[in-house]
This record gives C-alpha cells, sequence and structure tokens, in this order.
C-alpha cells in the first residue's frame, strides 16, 4: 500500500501506475472532490497539519510519497518517523524553498541565474545594485504556474512589488536571456541507479506550461549535458524518486549555456509525454523508485508533443490520433488544467 | 461513470483505461476480493442474478461494459432494458456459445472447424462418424483455458468424454492440423468505425496463453486476411467495443489458411502488448467504442513479446527492461494469471 500525498492529476496518474504494478494506493487530501480519489478506495480527507489523521495514514500504508513540493516540513517529519518517506525530507525542504535550492545548487557547481535573498526593502535595493534590471522577484516558497513572482523593470517597481509578494523572504534574480525552456525528468533509486527521460522543449502560455516537445530543437551535446547536470543534482540531494529539472538554454558564442531555473521533487507537467512513448513512463519511474524496484526502460519509441488542455480546452477531446489523459475535474475554470493530450510527431 | 461486470485482472485494467479518459468507473462482481475492487471506490458486490442490485447498478452508471463472455443472458436483458450495454445483447448471446457462434460464422462464410451438436451419446457416435477422429469435444458454454474440452482420439474414448464434460449440450469439433495460432483484437464503435491491432502469435502452456508475440511469424497476406475476417464478424454482429478473434493457420499449398476458433466478446489477453506499443491500447479502445468516441491510432511502435505470468511466475518481477503489469492478486495459485510483461524486441 503505497501512501501519497496530494489528490490532484499527479496524484491520479502516480496512483494509476502504482496499480498497474500491483500495488494499492491511499490518497491524502484535504479536498473532498479531488480527482485522485476516483481511483482508489483508500483515501483520507484531512488537513495537511492534522497529527492524528497523518499517524493513520502513515499506519495504514507502507511507504509514503507526494505529488507537490510544498508538503510542509511539521508533515515530512512526522510521517518520515513513521514510514519511509521519498523523496526524502533534506530533497523536500531544498526544493521547495527557493533560496535553499539556489544556494545548494550553487554549492555543488550547477549554473544558476545570480540571486539575492531579499527580507527587506533595503535588501531589494541593495540586490538590483548587484544585479541590474531587469530581474525577477520571486517568493521562496508556494510559486507555481507564474504565481509568486514579479518581473522589475525600472526601480520604481520595487516597492509595491516588495509589498504584493507575500510570504516573505524572497529573492532577486537577474534577468536570464534565455533562447529556450528545456526540462529533463530524472529518477534515481536507493541503490543509485539514474536514469533520465530525453528533454522536452517546453512552451509556456500565460505562465502555464502549454506544449511540451520531444525532442527539443537543442544539439545532442546539450542533451547529454543537460542529462548530466541532472544526474549531478539527484545524486547530490541522495534523491529517491522522479525529479523535475528546468533549464534555460542561454546562446552563447561557442554553444549554448544551460543554468537551472528550478528543480520540482516529484513527477513533472513536462514529463507527461513519456505515457505515450516510452516503456517505462515517468510515474512508473516514480513508483519503481519509491518501491527500491529497479529503474525502467526510458528510451522513446517516437518523437512527441505533449500539449495541456486548459479550462475549456478539454472540450477539444475526444479527437483522432491523440493519447487523451482526462482528470476528471468536475468544473473547468480558466486556468485550470483539465488534461492533456500526447500526439506522435514520428515515428521512427 | 462506466458500469463494469466482472472484477478480475480485465475488468480493472478496463477501469485504469477508463480512469486515463477522465471517466469514473463502478465495478459489479460477486467476489469480495476482485481485483478491479481497488481502483475504483465504486462497487457493488452482489450476484449476477441479484435482480435488485443489477437494477442499482444500472441506475448508477452512464453506460455498461462487461470483461467476460459468460454474463447471464437474464443479466444482460435486464441491464440493457435501463443503460446501453456495449458489446450488445445479441453478439453476447452468440460468442458465449460455441454452437451459436459457429453456426453464426459459418453462415457468414468465415472458415470454421467443422462441427456437430452433441446432445447426446448417439449424436457423439454419429459425430465422429461424420468428422473422423481425432476430434474435439467441448461444452459450448463456460469453457475457458483449456477447460471444458477433450480430445477424442479413440472412440472407446468417447463414453468417458461425453460423461465428463458439463454442461451440456455438446460440440464435436474436427480437429484442425494448424502450425501456428493467431489472434486479433479488433475493434468498432457505434458509428461503424472498424480498427484492428496487429495479429499476435500466441503459445500455449498447460492450455493457458503463455506469449503473444507481434509481429507473428506471417506473411503480409496472411496479416490482412486475418484482419479482413474479424472485420467481417465485427460488423456482421453490428458490434460495439473490442472483439478477440483466435484463427488457427494452416499450411496449404498455395498460401496458409485462416480457420476461426473462437471470439470472445471483450478485451483479450492476447492484446495485452498494445499497452507497450500503441498509442491508443485495447483497454483504452474499448472504452471510446463504448462511449462512442472515434477509435484510437492502434499502429505499433515497436516488436513486442507478452508473457502471461502464471502462479509464482510473478515471483520474476521486478526485472529490469520490461514493463510488467500485476493484478493485485492476493494468492498467487497455480495456474493463476497473476500478471504479465511487455517486452520490447525490436524498436523501428
Amino acid at each position: 500500500m503505497i501512501g501519497i500525498l496530494g489528490g490532484g492529476q499527479l496524484g491520479r496518474m502516480l496512483s494509476l501506475a502504482a496499480s498497474r504494478l500491483g500495488m494499492r494506493t491511499h490518497i491524502f487530501c484535504p479536498d473532498p472532490d479531488s480527482p485522485a480519489f476516483e481511483v482508489t478506495p483508500h483515501k483520507t480527507v484531512a488537513a495537511y497539519d492534522d497529527e492524528a489523521a497523518l499517524a493513520a495514514f502513515a499506519d495504514a500504508v507502507d511507504v509514503i510519497t507526494y505529488e507537490f513540493e510544498n508538503v510542509p516540513a511539521a508533515t515530512a517529519a512526522l510521517l518520515a518517523a513513521r514510514k519511509p518517506l521519498h523523496p526524502g525530507v533534506n530533497a523536500l525542504a531544498i526544493a521547495q524553498d527557493r533560496l535553499a535550492e539556489k544556494t545548494f545548487l550553487a554549492s555543488k557547481n550547477i549554473p544558476v541565474a545570480a540571486y539575492r535573498a531579499v527580507a527587506t526593502l533595503a535588501d531589494l535595493e541593495a540586490a538590483i545594485d548587484a544585479l541590474g534590471l531587469p530581474a525577477v522577484l520571486k517568493t521562496t516558497r508556494l510559486g507555481y504556474d507564474g504565481k509568486g513572482q514579479r518581473v522589475l523593470r525600472e526601480r520604481t517597481d520595487a516597492a509595491a512589488a516588495f509589498a504584493a509578494l507575500e510570504p516573505k523572504p524572497l529573492v532577486l534574480e537577474a534577468f536570464v536571456p534565455f533562447e529556450m525552456e528545456i526540462s529533463v525528468v530524472v529518477a534515481r533509486n536507493a541503490s543509485g541507479e539514474v536514469k533520465s527521460f530525453d528533454p522536452a522543449e517546453n512552451v509556456h502560455t500565460n505562465h502555464i506550461l502549454h506544449t511540451s516537445t520531444v525532442p527539443a530543437n537543442i544539439a545532442p551535446g546539450v542533451e547529454k549535458h543537460a542529462a548530466m547536470l541532472a544526474k549531478v543534482i539527484v545524486v547530490a540531494l541522495d534523491y529517491v524518486g522522479v525529479l523535475g529539472v528546468e533549464f534555460f538554454v542561454v546562446p552563447g558564442t561557442d554553444r549554448p549555456s544551460l543554468i537551472v531555473n528550478e528543480i520540482a521533487p516529484r513527477v513533472h507537467n513536462s514529463g507527461h509525454w513519456t505515457e505515450a512513448v516510452c516503456l517505462t513512463d515517468q510515474f512508473e519511474q516514480h513508483i519503481r523508485a519509491v518501491l527500491g524496484w529497479p529503474l525502467g526502460d526510458p528510451a522513446r519509441m517516437a518523437d512527441v508533443v505533449m500539449e495541456n488542455l486548459i479550462g475549456d480546452d478539454v472540450a477539444r477531446v475526444p479527437a483522432g490520433n491523440t493519447q487523451p489523459h482526462l482528470y476528471g475535474k468536475s468544473e473547468a475554470r480558466p486556468g485550470r488544467k483539465m488534461g492533456h493530450i500526447n500526439r506522435i510527431t514520428r515515428r521512427f
């Protein structure tokens, strides 16, 4: 019995993958309408700080994982004291805090954008002096899909942006003149085996991922470099599970350089294409790692594009030669991820 | 909400496919330990002749399908009177009765083994006179995995075999000197769209499917002929859903001929390979047909072998570069299908 914290679409797809491997899953989520509650009879509806509910959940399962990086530290500690928690408490603490993450990555010589911690408005003024403008001011926690960040173009933007962004502290990042965003979904198990899927080229619309295209339009050397950096990160974190690594591709005189934008300690939206064209998809790969199994084969059988279905986009399904994944959400609100489709663009 | 009769591995995999498409599923099965009960919160534990439970089940769902051909006629009629049932009552009645099936196929000029109905021992003696020996005596209903049949080699085998096989009536089939068994999984939706997966070459051990290999070692012309015969069958049945068609390949002077062994009005064990190498697998294809959606793309991305895990075979998982599917059955009894693995043998 695998316990999964979070009942959104990622938890749902993790549960489906676990079921294919003969496992049972127990979903813990405060929202009684969680999509993942429809794919298993075992659930707990409770707040993430409900210690009695968490303890009962831990007692009911054999191993625990999660679908989102904002699991409170106290929640993770309580669970990890009772049952194996993968990815572990340390990796979670780093990946859920933008400042801790950048400090960690920089300490391992992973290239990141220049940054400064910003606790006060005076810190922000000093950070602008150091990094120049434009720059991006971000919360250190709880940001996603473009939420929790503001681009600063003029010094006069600073005070309002500082006041608006919560929770504090913040971090100021130098603007990166990237030509493309790519991501690598990498997996590591407790034996130290590491396998990554091919890099995807990501396009965002309104700060939400729109498409992931594989292969990315980058040279083989850049692909290998991205995979190598992803491997360095999971090894340095002593990581168990699947990790999403987002990179900026920055044009260079010789070849493009890669800068890590952020890491996500979970299955990743930009890895959904793996379901269509890999013998082992990212969800199964994560479950294998969590179970202590050998990792599966991440090689691709075709070129593919994943497209998110946001809000009313979901009305486009059913369509012809695509692989639709729908999350069973009751209401198609604007900006809400309702599903995705995988489309093969070239067979080998 | 899709209602599924039967809670074994096929019902479980149908439910998982429906969940990927954003549907909810309700499983109806008399066995409280059914594997499919672990992949949805909606279930009914009741006998297939419990009319009150069937009515409540029908009222709770939007459309109904099933994982096995032995759905009692009265059950199917009761359900079909309340909600759409796919495949329909007529196709089910034909496919669950070996004699009705052979009569139907022969009436459509589909080649089948020579056969005679056997209600009495005198019928059997006359059938042996007509068809010769060896021949195979089979029940008309409820046979599977080699159960419900006896090979007759000598006339002296007749009385004991007749006495042993239940329920009556029986059917005697002439022995077919086949060199290979292949199967085609074909789908048809209510709009009349028909798509089939490539034929699989099947090897049985102890009368249970052991491996399905794709492509089958047959000429392209034989592949096309098999697909054509499968299409004729689903069109003639006005069929909605996925149908498994098993063929004997019989050596010929010019080219091999095909004889239909049997049809199964459901997803089929010999189609499990589709999960590994097709954009749309047989389970999604069945759900698409049941929902009235356009059929998906059945083209293969690689060569593949599916191997059943019978009884203790399941201990071989986890293994390296395979795609395992485990059914979550509590006890690995000898002869019990516990899971299967898909292995890619050649990438295109």
